[in-house]
C-alpha cells in the first residue's frame, strides 16, 4: 500500500446518494470520469476482474464459445433490426470522416445474428451459444448511482442460436442454471422474477433481481412462497366461473350527477338500488378506452379495457399487455369520430355492437356481476353479468397489483420489493433471425428460420450489487470470490511490525494467497485500522504491539471477531481462515 | 472442432492485401464488422489474450499497476490538452442526448494526468506507472490491412510520472527493457528505432518495429552495426570542419538559362569555371524557403534551409526537425512582401542580411565550398566556402536519407527496410502536466511540476504482427507463447480414430495442455491435414489409419517434421514435443 495507487476518502462524494457509489469512491476502487463514466483503479480493477472471472468460467462449462465483437457498428445493421429508431435517445451515434452513421452497441443481436449467418448454413451446425464481456454504451437520460448505471459499462451478453423452439427451451434453461451458479457463488441474493420484454421484442424472458432497497427495479413477492415477479408480469388470478342462472336482470337506471365511480356508488347507495347491499367501487366495471397500433402499420384499433372500478389502470402493465403494439388513451377526436362512445358511460355492449374488441380484466369472470356504463349519458347499468350479458373478447392485465393481492401461485399474498436488475434471460424468438434471414438447411433439404435468445448480466453493475448487499456502516465486506486480496496484512508500530508483516506477506504469497500489506510509512495504526474495514478484505492480519510478545491478531470482517494467534503459526492461521 | 464456432475459408477475402490479413480471415480468427473495425471469434479471442496475458504479466512485473479507463471522455479534457483539434479527423467524436461534446480516446494522457492530480500530491506518491489494455478509437482516413490498422483496436498504454528527469528516465528504461521482454516472449523480431515526436508533443521517443515487408514504417538501419531509426530521426554525421584558407575567392557568374541544377551543372561544366574541376550537383547548395509558425501564434516566420544539390528536401524530415511547429512552403506573395528573395537565387547572404534565419544540412560544414545563388537573377555565386563567406545559424535535418549514406553511429552504411510499429515508449516531458498543473509538493514544501511518460503497445496489431512474421504458404505457425493450443489433435479415419483421438484430448488436456481436438465427422483427412496448417498450432497429433498398428503421427508445424509414436506413449511424447 505504500506504492499503491489508492488514496481513500473520508468523506463521501457529493453526488453519491447510493452505499455502493459512497463506498467505492471513498475505497478508492473507482472515480468518475464523466457523468455515468467511470474508472476503475487498481483494486477496483481486480474486483472486476474477479467477477469477470467467475462468469467467464461458469459461461464456458455451460458450453458458451467467447468472442468479443466491437462496440463501433455501422447504422446499416439496426435499420434492418429496426433498433436505430426503437432505441431513441438511449442509442450513441456517430459520423465517421467519411459521412457515415455507426453506434455505439448499446446490445449486439444484430451482429452476432449477422455473425452466424456468415459462417453456419446446416442444421448440423446448430446449436451455438456465443458470448462476448465487454463494454457497452447507453445515454442515459439520468446516469445514477455510480456504476450501478452507467453510460458505458461492462456486460456479458451471450447468444444462443436453435432451430426449434424446444432447442431455445433448452439454451434459455442452462443460461438461467448457469446465472443462478454465478450469483450464488459472487455472493448475491437476488430472486428470479418474470419480466416483459421492452424494445428487444420477443417472448418469455426472466430477469434476475438483487434485492435491495436501493434498487431501481420494483417487484411483487409472495409472502408464503418463493413466486416473485416484475409488476408487469403479474398475473391475476381468475375467481371460478359462477352459475349465471338465479340473479336478477339487469337494470337501466337514470343516475344524474355521478361523473366519479365515487358518486355512482353513493347514488347507489342512496337510492338503495340494490335493497341489503352497500356498493363500493369493486362493484363497479370501470371501461377505459385505448388506442394501439401495431408496429410498422399506421392504423390504429380502438379498443375497450374493463377493470374493476376499486382499482387504477397500470399503464406500464397496459402497455406490457399490448406489447410491441404501441399504446395511446383516446384523444377527443376519436370520441368525435365514434359518437355511440358516450364518454363517462361507455359499455361493453356499446363497444362490442359497433364491432370494437372489449378485453376485461380476469376478475371479470363468468358470473360475476357489475354496475357500469349504459351507453347513453346519464345512465348506468345495474345487475349486468357476464356470462349472460355480455361476453369480453378475452382478457387483459391492465389493472394496478396491491400489496395483499392473492399471490399467482396460490400461496400467499403479494408483497413489494425492490432490486437492481442483475441479469436477464430473453427468448428473443424470431425477432432478429427474421430480420436478417437467418435460416438453417433442416435435414429435408428446405431453410429452417433459426430461434434465439439473449442472455446478459452486468458485470460493472455486480460489483455495485455485492457492495449493496455486502457492507456495514464502517465499509464494503467483500465475499471471498470477489475481494481484492485474500488477506490484509496491516504492520502498525514503531519496532520492526512493518517490516515482519512484509515478510508475513510474502510468505502468504508464497502459500497462493492475493495479500495487501499496509505497509505505509507514518500512517497512524487508527487510519489503518479504519481503511482495512472501508476496503473490506475478508480477513486482517495485524502485526502491531502484540508482536514483541510474539503475537499477532487476525480479524474477521465479516463478524468483526477478533483472535490472537502466534507469529509462528501465523501463516497456517491466516491460510486455515481464508479457506473456511 | 466439431461444436467450435469456425469455418475456414478456401479463399483470400477480395479486400485483404497482406498475409496477416488473408490468414487471420481464412483461419477464422477475425471477422470484418465494418472497415476497419473487426471481430475476434472464439481462436482468435485466445490468441488476443495469449498475447494480453504476457503484456499484463510483464508490466506487474515491472511494478505496472492496471486500472481500467472508459472510452467516452469529455471534450473538455481535450480541449485543456490541445489535442481535440491537433488530432484533427483522427478522433472520433460524438454529442450526447444532452449536447455535451464527447470522444472516444486515441490515447488517454489526459484522464491519466487527471486522475494522478486528484489522488496525488506529495513527491513521496511518486514515482507511478498506471496502464490499460483497452479498446482505442482512431477514424483511420484509409484504414487497411486487416487488424494491423484498424479505427477500434486493443492497446495497453502505460504512462509513467516522475519528480525529475532523472525518474523519468529510469521509468522509460523500465518500459523499454520490459518492452523487449515481452515482444521477446511473443516470438517477435523487431528493431528499436529513434523516432521523432507526432501530435503527441515531446522529447525522447522510440518505436519498436517488427521487420516485415508489409510493414507501413520505412526505417534504415546499418549494414555493419545494430543502429536503426526512423527515417525522420536519422542524424547525418557533419564532416569535420576543414581550414578556410588557401580557397580561391568567391566569384559571382552571370549563368543565364540556367533555371534547374542540370542546367547550371552544364553551364559551369561547359564554361570551365573551374579548370579541372568536373561539376557535379553536390556542389552545388540549393536553398529552399518555408515559413513556420509556432504553435499558438498566428506569426510566420520564414526561413532558409540549405541542402546540398544532389538531394531532396524530405518534407517529412523537414517537418519533424521543427515539430511542433507548423511548416509551409512559400507563396508568391510572400516573394511578393519580400523582394530581396529573388527566386530562384537566393543565396544565404541575402537571406542572413535581411534579418532571416538561414538553416543548413549538417554537410555544410565549415571548409565546405559551394555554388549557390547570388541574390540576383540570372547569377550564381561559385567557390562560396561555409566559415569564410557565411555561416548557417544552425543546421536542420532536412535532406533525404539515402541507401548507402553513413550510419550515423560510424560503422557501415544505411539501407531500408520497413517494420510494423509494435510498441512505442515515449518522453512526453511536461506537455501535459503543465496543460493540467500536475505538481507535487517537493520536501522544501514548495510545487514541483510532474514529468511524464507514455508507452503504448498495439495489442491487436501484434496478432497481425506475429502472423506476419510466423506463416508460410500453408497457413499461420504461431509461437508457443500465443498459440490458440499447445496441441491440435486430428482424429480422421472410418474406425475408432474420433474416438481416441478425443480421450487422448482429455488426457493431454488432465497434464495441462490446451487441446483442438478435430473430431468433425464426415471431413475428409486431407481438409482436416490443411485445415491444421492454416490454423498453426505449433504440434499436430494425428490419429489416422496407423491406429490399427498402434502408431500415431506426431507433426510439427514450424518444421514439418513428422515422426511415428506409439499410442500407448503420445501423451507423454506430446507433452515432451509442446515443452522443448
Amino acid at each position: 500500500m505504500s506504492t499503491l495507487f489508492l488514496r481513500t476518502l473520508r468523506e463521501d462524494p457529493a453526488d453519491a446518494e447510493v452505499p455502493s457509489h459512497k463506498l467505492l469512491a471513498r475505497g478508492g476502487y473507482v472515480r468518475r470520469a464523466a457523468p455515468g463514466v467511470y474508472s476503475w483503479l487498481p483494486l477496483g480493477k481486480l474486483v472486476l476482474e474477479n467477477v469477470t472471472a467467475v462468469v467467464r468460467e461458469e459461461m464456458n462449462r455451460m458450453g458458451g464459445q467467447e468472442v468479443l465483437l466491437p462496440a463501433l457498428l455501422p447504422r446499416e445493421l439496426y435499420e434492418t433490426s429496426g433498433r436505430w429508431s426503437e432505441y431513441g435517445d438511449l442509442l450513441m451515434h456517430l459520423v465517421d470522416r467519411k459521412g457515415a452513421d455507426y453506434l455505439l452497441a448499446p446490445t449486439h443481436e444484430e451482429l452476432f445474428t449477422q455473425l452466424v449467418k456468415s459462417e453456419y448454413s446446416s442444421y448440423k451446425d446448430f446449436p451455438v451459444i456465443l458470448y462476448q464481456i465487454q463494454e457497452k454504451f447507453r445515454d442515459e437520460a439520468r446516469p445514477r448511482a455510480g456504476i450501478l448505471r452507467g453510460r458505458e459499462f461492462h456486460m456479458k451478453d451471450a447468444y444462443s442460436f436453435d432451430v426449434d423452439d424446444s432447442g431455445l427451451e433448452e439454451s434459455y434453461r442452462k443460461h438461467r442454471d448457469t446465472y443462478m451458479r454465478i450469483f450464488d457463488r459472487l455472493g448475491l441474493r437476488y430472486v428470479i422474477v418474470s419480466a416483459m420484454s421492452g424494445a428487444m421484442g420477443g417472448s418469455k424472458s426472466e430477469e434476475f433481481l438483487a434485492e435491495t432497497p436501493v434498487g431501481e427495479d420494483t417487484f411483487v413477492r409472495s409472502t408464503d412462497s418463493d413466486f416473485a415477479a416484475n409488476v408487469e408480469a403479474v398475473q391475476t388470478p381468475a375467481p371460478t366461473p359462477k352459475r349465471v342462472t338465479g340473479l336478477p336482470d339487469a337494470q337501466v337506471h337514470h343516475t344524474p350527477d355521478t361523473p366519479t365511480i365515487e358518486t355512482l356508488v353513493d347514488y347507489l347507495n342512496v337510492h338503495e338500488v340494490r335493497p341489503g347491499h352497500t356498493f363500493t367501487a369493486g362493484d363497479t366495471l370501470k371501461n377505459v378506452l385505448v388506442k394501439i397500433r401495431q408496429p410498422g402499420s399506421d392504423k390504429w384499433e380502438i379498443v375497450g379495457v374493463g377493470v374493476p372500478g376499486d382499482r387504477e389502470v397500470d399503464m406500464k402493465r397496459l402497455e406490457a399487455a399490448f406489447d410491441p403494439a404501441e399504446v395511446s388513451l383516446l384523444e377527443e377526436e376519436d370520441f368525435t369520430a365514434h359518437p355511440f362512445l358516450v364518454k363517462g358511460y361507455v359499455g361493453p355492449a356499446g363497444l362490442q355492437n359497433n364491432g370494437l374488441r372489449y378485453l376485461a380484466d380476469p376478475r371479470i369472470a363468468p358470473g360475476t356481476r357489475w354496475v357500469t356504463g349504459a351507453d347513453r349519458a346519464d345512465h348506468h347499468v345495474v345487475d349486468l353479468v357476464c356470462g349472460r350479458d355480455f361476453t369480453p373478447d378475452g382478457t387483459v392485465e391492465a389493472a394496478e397489483v396491491r400489496e395483499g393481492d392473492p399471490s399467482p401461485d396460490g400461496h400467499g399474498t403479494l408483497y413489494t420489493a425492490r432490486g437492481i436488475e442483475i441479469g436477464h434471460v430473453f427468448q428473443l424468438g424470431r425477432k432478429y433471425t427474421d430480420a436478417f434471414e437467418l435460416d438453417a438447411l433442416g435435414p429435408d433439404g428446405k431453410p429452417k428460420r433459426i430461434t434465439m435468445g439473449s442472455y446478459g448480466i452486468g458485470v460493472s453493475r455486480v460489483v455495485a450489487a455485492i457492495v449493496e448487499q455486502h457492507h456495514d456502516d464502517r465499509g464494503i465486506v467483500w465475499p471471498r470470490s470477489v475481494a481484492p486480496a485474500d488477506v490484509h496484512v496491516v504492520g502498525t508500530g514503531k519496532g520492526d511490525q512493518v517490516e515482519v508483516a512484509l515478510r508475513l506477506g510474502s510468505e502468504l504469497e508464497a502459500r497462493g494467497l492475493r495479500v495487501l500489506v499496509d505497509d505505509r510509512p507514518g500512517v497512524s495504526p487508527g487510519v489503518k485500522f479504519t481503511d482495512a474495514e472501508l476496503l473490506g478484505v475478508p480477513t486482517t492480519l495485524i502485526v502491531g504491539k502484540g508482536l514483541a510478545n510474539g503475537m499477532l491478531e487476525l480479524r474477521d470482517r465479516p463478524s468483526g471477531d477478533r483472535v490472537e494467534i502466534a507469529l509462528d503459526d501465523a501463516v497456517d492461521q491466516v491460510v486455515a481462515a481464508v479457506s473456511d
